[in-house]
């Protein structure tokens, strides 16, 4: 009676190692777990194979885009997929090539951060992805609920190297949100931080949304009360020749 | 390693008739279906007794709110708690006295609508409630999302008395609201529709979102995801004697 | 020729001591001074029976709503009605099953504010209230005008213990909320502190709004031009049979 | 004990026809029946010499201001003074002048409409004055509770040739308003209708506000609250010699 | 002593047939009569060589982006760039990584048309584009100022098969957008309509821009003023080396 | 085949000293350097001679705005009009009697700064004339683009008393707007300050719009796209017999 949910996360950047098959279950595990997901859902993964090595900026955003446009066409057999990026690469225009819901983390953290608080800030790395993350903000119509953006100084690629500084830094810029621009929960602003939102919130004391299994466990809600994206919203696009 | 996930419906009118066990049963499995729920998330039902037998106005949502306050304080052992009325009665007070999520069908499915489209339409009950929902939505912060508020001029009481007229109003003005409002996607406007979304979304063309359903579903989320409301927008009420 | 116009003031907290008549008249004739009341305007108080004793968050809103509902309910021969909390509690439902105008000091406050400023903050004692503070100037609308809202971490019961010191926590938010969040005016953010608004207004040198007061007389000025709140906003509730 | 309060009303457009004092007593005491007014308001009026004979763009409003500029910093011993044009002209300069409160028709009528409804609707003469409400509403701040601004077509010298025919054109725009536009109330949208308030509403049904009246009251209650405009929204003007 | 400006404009759509170089003189020519050009301006052109032949989509814009990049990157000894589609594809990405000006036409006849009116309404090809147009204009802060966005449901490539039918057509949706929708003046919403704005301007006598030539003239604008987009919103990505 | 475009600047204040004809040509010079105007663009210039010698605050700006009006009426073979002062005096009222594009620094570098980054910041002479500017911003449109609007506490007259210290106040207060308030460009508040914009960016690093070359500039683009401001936005006045 109850059907298994497939869910299907895109990581827009490219990388050079090689992943064992193992590796697919030990995230797929790890994912399912941040998410609190039944045994029912199930996650895998899949990447790109052109593009940037890590989306810092909307030009690193713009050249993920094709390829993770071309795996959200190809994707099959799937009930829900999550654009592993913060910056939610290439879901507008993937929202209209498919009819398998889709959805970034960003979309999908800030909306369930407004069902639990009225203001929001996110953390995130570096101060140039600030901008592009409260145009974000602006196109989803949900500005006025942020609080502010901050950011820890420190590259995507780095996040791993010392990840008690990381945490250190996210605690220092997470509490001058709270205490300066009044906060009520946070947002993890790059999806290279998945799983450290619960120590975070242990140390400043607020709700901490981690933004890859957010963006997991909202499809997934999509997928169950069998919705996807409005074609309104999202129409197909016209067929046309492209040269490629 | 799964846990099970608890979610308590409250339901805040009164009625005269008793349910028996079977009936808890027969409710909580057809919840689960509407939602798509896993295996895993158990769905439980409790009814307030002290109130109004529907609730269509600010005046019918003040006097049901003590019990349902009530209701909120005992519920122990469970994950999520959502109350079964489309103006989200007691919510915003509930959230202050409980740790466990809290949440309104009317907040879960603006949020929910705001993940698949840009513009949504309410289909309601009756003029009267149009004013509280415009509310609720201006307090949320969704107001540039919603494209109207339209009504079937039917009493919550009498929506199951002739469901297929019931289903030809909603159809009639789901269509204005997509063709003269601009809508991209419905929210059924009352708990009472409760199992109508499917067929008014086959009618008119557009995704129909189900608030109950989508709130059982929203408050596993944040169960899943270990989120709760946050203390610093809900603050624990200072101790005080109340003459009751 | 001229009539006289009837203010009723309904006090939404349950006090054990009993109020000598003598009492109604010196209140009645203070809050007639602090709004600078003519003659023919009169003003009298009733207190809920059952509730808290103080209103500090939604919870001690919502558990005094009926009572102040039922006050509202059975005025007669009054030609405008004040419910005597910064929170306006109970304001909204009671606006619907009345044609005597009603209103609270908040909406009340922040629309005269409104006609001498473009920006005002609130004073008020805890931050457990701010958020529904905050809540109310989104729902009015007038979030845009309110430059913060700080508080004095002092509960409504101690307001009066030491004058002196109260005044000076509220000079000390005062002066912060005009040289750091650009306040033009202020409100004094619970009716608490009725009468205090003149002096703060000495010592911090920009107009200060005493809400109480503002709002017996804004509902004066309703009564006077015969205006009453629109029912198309606060419709009749549905006649129903209530289990209470 | 009760201190008369004098409201000066100047009215901003030349007239060649010269009042008889007798005039002044009986337009005065037409202005207090229709605000309401106790015995202890007085008002008086005076009018531009310099200036448009009537005020029907923003041509002639700015025209018209450097003469309401004089009357305002000439009024002496008066409590409150209204501008009599629901443009508002002058209003915001005149309020740099003086320490005496300033209001203008316009604004009073939107913050009192504000106090019983959501949404409004003006109803006003010509199309041309159209987007200078607008603009005031904008500037106000409460574009959002702006529903539309609709016009009869007449220039405000002909509002009282037949008077039937100027209400049934209010009639047919202010049902317009209602129906399509979804107001909740009405507001006239010229003081040359003044006095027009109570049919129009019988006919209509919902609450109208007459902008002068309003007006007049709404300086009284800030005189009353010892209240005026802000001087850090409104500060006095730089000292200088002007060449005129 | 004054200096020629030289503006290149990247049409972002291949195109199978080999324009010969006359034709880029007569296409200069015709931009510059267009947008009014000074002698000392001088405006060329190129095409991207891989992606879509219209844009009609947000996957089209997509896959127009990469190329587009590519022609910002390589842009030498020019003053500022137009993209010319009324997606404005590319430019938010092409800012991050040049300091020359760069522009698109959505963004800049929005602001123009600002300049000259208060709501306007775009007149585009298809309803597809539609909410792609929207979330521009919500994008860039724009979006009250939009009164509506309609089409004439015709696809790009056609709308020069027989331009008089085009033009029928948005004299059509032009007279709606000014009588039903309130727009004061339109713009074009597609820059394959370049040069009929004269044209429909005639027939439905409101102003009406022309996106292309406004972008051209605006870019010149910000040349001219020696400003280009600010650093700070679109600063510098990282360097990374991709695998393309 | 080029026309000359004609911009006439109406300086908004008296002066007692009478301009060599000498000083008009250097002047015209000196903006269309700034402006970095073609050739074939002319500037030429005329002052009211009834009016306040600064303005700085809305007296003043009302005090001149009858004159500017006169020439604005009286402009003939122009095509573009600036009134060279940043609170845009006359501009609403003067756009209304003539057909030529008119357009006030204010708007213009709002716009202009607008389409070069999502958030900018004026820095102005005194306090006075902040809620000035601040109104005119809510009034166009773009009060969320605005940080913050500081000031160097510098009378109009004394800017060039001693320009080094002028400068250094600039940077002071333009380095606050950057760090603290989130500007990512400036705009210099006073048309005053015109010729300062490079230096100061050169300073602080970020573009600096200079208003009155940007005005000049941004009219030209109007006159040359063959625009003017809407006639449904700024109606022609009814013909009327003033008294003055």
């Amino acid at each position: 009676m109850y059907n298994t949910i497939k869910i299907r996360i895109i990581t827009p950047v490219v990388s050079r190692r090689r992943q064992p098959p193992s590796d697919q279950d030990e995230y797929s595990e790890r994912i399912k777990r941040l998410a609190g997901l039944s045994s029912e859902t199930e996650v895998d993964r899949v990447r790109i194979e052109k593009g940037p090595p890590s989306i810092e900026s909307r030009y690193d955003d713009a050249m993920a885009t094709p390829d993770i446009l071309r795996l959200i066409k190809e994707a099959e057999g799937v009930d829900g997929i999550v654009v592993n990026c913060f910056c939610d690469p290439g879901v507008k225009a993937g929202r209209e090539i498919t009819n398998i819901p889709v959805i970034g983390p960003c979309l999908a953290s800030m909306l369930v951060a407004s069902s639990i608080c009225e203001r929001f800030s996110v953390v995130t790395v570096l101060k140039e992805v600030v901008p592009a993350i409260e145009e974000n903000a602006r196109m989803y119509g949900l500005m006025d609920k942020l609080a502010s953006t901050r950011y820890i100084e420190m590259p995507v690629l780095d996040l791993h190297k010392d990840e008690a500084k990381t945490l250190e830094a996210l605690v220092e810029q997470g509490r001058k949100a709270i205490e300066e621009d009044g906060a009520q929960a946070l947002i993890l602003g790059c999806t290279g931080m998945t799983g450290m939102a619960e120590k975070l919130s242990e140390e400043v004391g607020v709700q901490v949304l981690d933004p890859l299994p957010t963006a997991v466990k909202l499809v997934e809600t999509l997928a169950s009360l069998r919705l996807t994206q409005s074609k309104l919203t999202y129409p197909v696009p016209p067929e046309k020749t492209m040269i490629l």
